[in-house]
């Protein structure tokens, strides 16, 4: 199957604020992978404020896995920099509610879970190089066969910081050499978008025994041309909450993303030095 | 055996002039690997002005074998741009006459050969950035074990200008999975000592038979955990030499190169990254 492009991607060039307007009326209601090309999207953490400042300093000190790109003040549900009429609690497809580390329910807004004493972090997201790479034209298997990208506990640990701890979870892609140095190159000047790989081309290193059975998302299969290479994730903080049990925390759903305002430094000039062939 | 680094080089922290000073004095007469950190250092390849304009071209179409930093007028031994001070006939400790395509003798100047109608281009290479990787504290076993570095004439052809033809000739140097990484994002950002690999891990894809046999310099062990990693190399403008046999040319003597006062772009924002952690 022919990877979704810049050209089939209905929202690949939309504006953020016109895909959040999307979600905020029910017309995007999960994945977000695709839309917006040449901004940060982002995952969600809401946390009491009590936690605030020990998450806050997490992420800081884990900036792979939760690279921070946004935070708002306590109970405010909207975080300027990231949107000039951005609402939390309705501008994400979909929304999970989680109570001492247990998911019970999903929501599309958060009319009903919304609380005054919460601080929402924002935390980069794959989807912000994937658009990238397929901006440049590289194809990635999980697109061109419409499954979730493979996702893997390792066992590198996050810094701990206060209650909160977990080990990082990686993404995978299969890639030729070619695209491998290509990837490497794009992923690793977007920092807030995870950065460059954490591994290339052996998953025992990191403490994945088998790379057919993923943790979450779906298998994907690695040809014999190719090398897997792993990205930190940003489902890690969603394995952090689940070890770490706050009494109450919510997130984005996978896949449903803050579609944000902030642009991917250097973007246009990756797409050009990739048209130009420096790239 | 430990890599010769910053500490135990003695002119890692040299500066161009005192390296090219010491060239023409007779001091340094071999090797300029490890001289002159965070300056380019370049091939160099002298031909009669009658065939300048085709290498010239030729130089531009295969950027990344042949990365033009400087281009001398006809006749003249100094360009300014790479040395205030530099002349061309005795600031390299040692060079390489060729006759018809064939390399007829070594000289440590060109009193007795210089011609007055010699163009000269300086190309990038590659100790730069194994000058940046060691900064940033990658071992490289070729250095470790104090060989030369392994190099392969490959199915790659260089685009072909005028009398000028041949394959592009690839350096390897065998790595772990995290300094592939980093060894990718420091080359990136050094266009014009190569750039970025052109392969990782599938020596057969361009045409290399048996790693274990290179072309030019020394065999390199590749461990069981480190994937070989090729970039485009320096040697192939004398391949193509030996290929399109001019009447005459000079060049440097492998390994002692051009020491110029042109800095690697970007060169102590790379250093800084990997002290911070970030790269």
């Amino acid at each position: 199957m022919a990877q979704p492009g810049p050209a089939t991607l209905p929202y690949f060039n939309a504006s953020p604020a016109e895909v959040r307007r999307l979600c905020r009326t029910g017309q995007v209601t999960d994945m977000t992978a695709g839309m917006a090309a040449g901004y940060i999207q982002a995952n969600i953490v809401m946390l009491p404020a009590a936690l605030a400042d020990a998450f806050h300093e997490f992420c800081l000190k884990n900036p792979r896995p939760c690279p921070l790109v946004g935070m708002s003040r306590p109970g405010e549900y909207g975080i300027p920099a990231l949107g000039a009429d951005l609402d939390l609690r309705t501008d994400l497809p979909r929304y999970r509610i989680w109570r001492n580390g247990v998911l019970v329910v999903e929501a599309s807004d958060l009319g009903d879970y919304w609380q005054d004493d919460l601080v929402t972090f924002a935390l980069g997201c794959s989807f912000s190089f994937e658009n990238a790479l397929t901006a440049c034209g590289i194809p990635m298997r999980h697109l061109q066969t419409g499954r979730g990208v493979s996702m893997y506990r390792t066992n590198i640990a996050c810094t701990p910081v206060g209650p909160f701890s977990g080990p990082v979870v990686v993404s995978m892609r299969p890639f030729r050499s070619q695209d491998i140095i290509k990837a490497v190159e794009i992923s690793s000047a977007i920092p807030l978008a995870h950065g460059s790989p954490v591994q290339i081309g052996f998953p025992a290193e990191i403490g994945i025994a088998d790379i057919g059975t993923p943790d979450y998302g779906d298998a994907t299969p690695v040809a014999e041309d190719e090398l897997p290479v792993f990205w930190a994730c940003g489902v890690t903080p969603q394995a952090v909450l689940a070890a770490s049990m706050p009494e109450f925390a919510i997130t984005h759903a996978p896949g449903a993303m803050l579609v944000t305002d902030m642009p991917i430094a250097h973007y246009q000039d990756l797409v050009e030095r990739h048209r130009r062939g420096v790239i």
